[in-house]
């Protein structure tokens, strides 16, 4: 193979100042972006295979910056209870259902779903880590995993110190992925003590890999850790060492003004998720303060199970919208910084800013094909409006990971979705008996 | 002809207690349907069209309780503006393009768009209402339309005169037509002074159509209504004459707890446009409260130049999950309540409750067919929770209005998509130019 050149395409390159190639090419070879540029510009070798865009646009790939791929075995299951029973509902699910197996089928369907709309990169959180590593693998997307903590019993059976070895056996294992890449991950401050939470914060500078956790996503944790604590989620994060730009905080939904200066002044990365924080009837989250003061946010879909798809797009759209409405400032987080929030800021979440999240000679080809034949695709007078205002899922055509084509024409090129959907359709009866349905 | 016979199917019925028919089966005939009941139990003639359904879930097409359809051709030219100084743009450019021609085309790819994602039936506010009309007839759409009125100069260049007579003859041209209705619809109580609204009640109420209005949609509305008559927005229109059952408001966001009740007791319907509120800074609509009172809330897209496009479901996701998150609170507007605003709600507040927005033998075969095939749809523990929670424009493969397949397999039955993106789009010099960009 000799590389692909994608032509008559928009090209939105996410790069500020210089975003939008009204129709241009790019040529993409051994895994990067080789060059970009207007129609017949660019070189590339007669042997490259040559994909017709169809005046659609090419823009980087959507980063998400939250997921639990593997939960949607659980999608729709539990629904309309506030987040800590509806946690203990879903922990039941779980913990009867989940193992390395199960773990491994949800991670496919959860990741090919994430693909197919326009997903090229997540940073999930599941248990059995490897198995989520190893559909990454099958369907090709670019994943940033690795262990996850909680106290006390787990479904996986691991106590701390068992999860401190699957964390670092991860961490080396995927050291030179080209796309799997180590993150350690507690759930939060409030299922996991100080001390352990300080284990799993040494664990990652020591190998110089992300660290994230749920942060401040209902009124009820802040009140949880506050009382046990004597100090509020971010500052109790703050106290252990655990903020810089190196962590990416999972909601960040309940704050007040100094805990987000203190976001600010160590550069830690949130991960907003409108659509959960909605829907489990978290609040709303202070992104327009938060990017006022310089945080980098940005997005995820949460896990299927509160969302309950993996819908970039509606993070997105939601993104730009909520906060105009719930603020009644239609000024507030304009079209272009919730693209951004969406890529650039997403890369950067995941650790991975000089790689991804903008469409740049050097970096991954890690970008996507949006077809714009739909009737709300016309007129387009600008194309970031018409991306964060009105495309969705539905309009993503091709999707690249690494220079490797892994959605082409709406299809996985990797795996048979079908396949997918009837093997975890055949785990239902036990995923409803689980909870006595 | 003898009717299609769709199988293989999730009915849902959307009618209280009777609504999920798992392995179910839909006969159409004559434009209304003849009978539900489970696979193999309905009788129909050999010459039906048999239509595999795939698995997929037939359900009441969506209604749409506001629109401005035509207004496409102004989508995402007008951004980051709060409503009034945004209206005053989209006015100048209105001004310079409309016409009998102009408006045909951009209704024409408003109601595409709408049919494309579900939408059987819309509430459309619009200048040259005939033009409309037209479209809605070419595409087959179920429209209730028709004239509208504002004070001073209109694009249209007719007086208030000018409108009765038009509105009337809407009125008695489509009185007997199988799926154009008949509405008068005045802009607000802000644009249009007290006497001509009164004008355009009489009128409605003399030849029982539908009357509506956009209402209370923005704290400068309620402020500058209550300047200007000394009451509110609701309290003004009740004192009009101007509330009951053959009466949808579009919008009602600000409203105070005496006003919601006056909704509830007159019974005046409610359009709730989620979308178009948040991202033009409307505010959040406090629809639990309105449903808690007993007011018929219905959903509506509200114009693609204010969402930016026309996503039914979008809508009805949002109106399960935004006031969940606004309120904190998981169990406010469930998924059911969400699909009946979307569906039987929409019926009743377009005045067609006895025809449309339930599946039952005798009302009018407008349903639709959504696809399951998808990432997203896997596991479905609920239909209706899917439908509302993860469900999208992408999903709907077959829509039939008045028993015609007006989409098939994603595409119009009756007009080319393509030639009317094309069409728009030869147009777009001219829009930008109006507004000197």
């Amino acid at each position: 193979m000799t590389g692909f050149l994608l032509e008559n395409a928009t090209v939105v390159t996410g790069v500020p100042g210089a975003d939008v190639i009204p129709d241009g090419a790019v040529f993409l070879d051994d895994g990067v972006v080789v060059s970009i540029g207007p129609r017949g510009t660019l070189r590339s070798p007669d042997t490259a295979t040559r994909i017709d865009a169809g005046g659609g646009i090419v823009m980087p790939g959507l980063v998400n910056a939250h997921s639990h791929a593997a939960d949607g075995l659980f999608r729709g299951l539990v629904e309309d209870l506030p987040l800590e029973p509806w946690l203990q509902t879903v922990w039941k699910a779980e913990g009867a259902i989940l193992n390395a197996d199960t773990v491994r089928l949800g991670a496919r369907l959860g990741l090919a779903e994430m693909l197919l709309s326009g997903i090229t990169a997540t940073l999930d959180m599941f248990w059995y880590p490897f198995s989520t590593a190893k559909a990454a693998e099958e369907l090709g997307i670019r994943l940033v995993g690795g262990g996850v903590f909680i106290d006390g019993k787990t479904s996986d059976g691991l106590d701390h110190r068992g999860h401190l070895a699957e964390s670092e056996k991860f961490i080396l294992g995927y050291r030179d992925h080209p796309h799997i890449h180590a993150a350690v991950q507690p759930h939060g401050t409030y299922t996991v003590g100080p001390s352990s939470l300080k284990d799993t914060g040494e664990l990652a500078r020591r190998h110089g890999v992300l660290w994230g956790t749920h942060a401040a996503e209902t009124a009820f944790e802040q009140a949880t850790v506050t009382k046990r604590h004597g100090r509020s989620v971010i500052r109790h994060l703050s106290d252990l060492g655990l903020l810089g730009p190196d962590v990416t905080l999972a909601h960040c939904v309940h704050l007040d003004e100094e805990e987000i200066a203190l976001l600010a002044s160590t550069g830690t990365n949130v991960a907003h998720n409108p659509v959960s924080n909605l829907k489990l009837g978290s609040g709303i989250s202070p992104v327009p303060d938060m990017l006022a003061a310089g945080v980098n946010v940005a997005l995820g879909t949460d896990g299927p199970i509160s969302g309950n798809d993996l819908d970039p797009w509606l993070a997105m759209r939601l993104a730009a919208i909520l906060h105009k409405g719930a603020r009644q400032d239609a000024t507030a987080v304009p079209a272009e910084t919730a693209f951004w929030m969406a890529t650039a800021n997403g890369a950067r979440a995941l650790g991975l800013a000089d790689r991804i999240g903008t469409l740049e000679p050097g970096k991954a080809a890690d970008l996507i094909l949006v077809d714009t034949g739909g009737a709300h695709a016309t007129p387009m007078f600008d194309p970031v409006n018409f991306l964060v205002f009105a495309a969705g899922r539905g309009d993503v055509r091709d999707v690249f990971v690494g220079g490797e084509p892994v959605v082409r024409n709406r299809r996985l090129a990797r795996a048979d979705l079908a396949a997918i959907k009837r093997d975890v359709a055949a785990l239902v009866p036990d995923i409803r008996a689980s909870i006595g349905r």
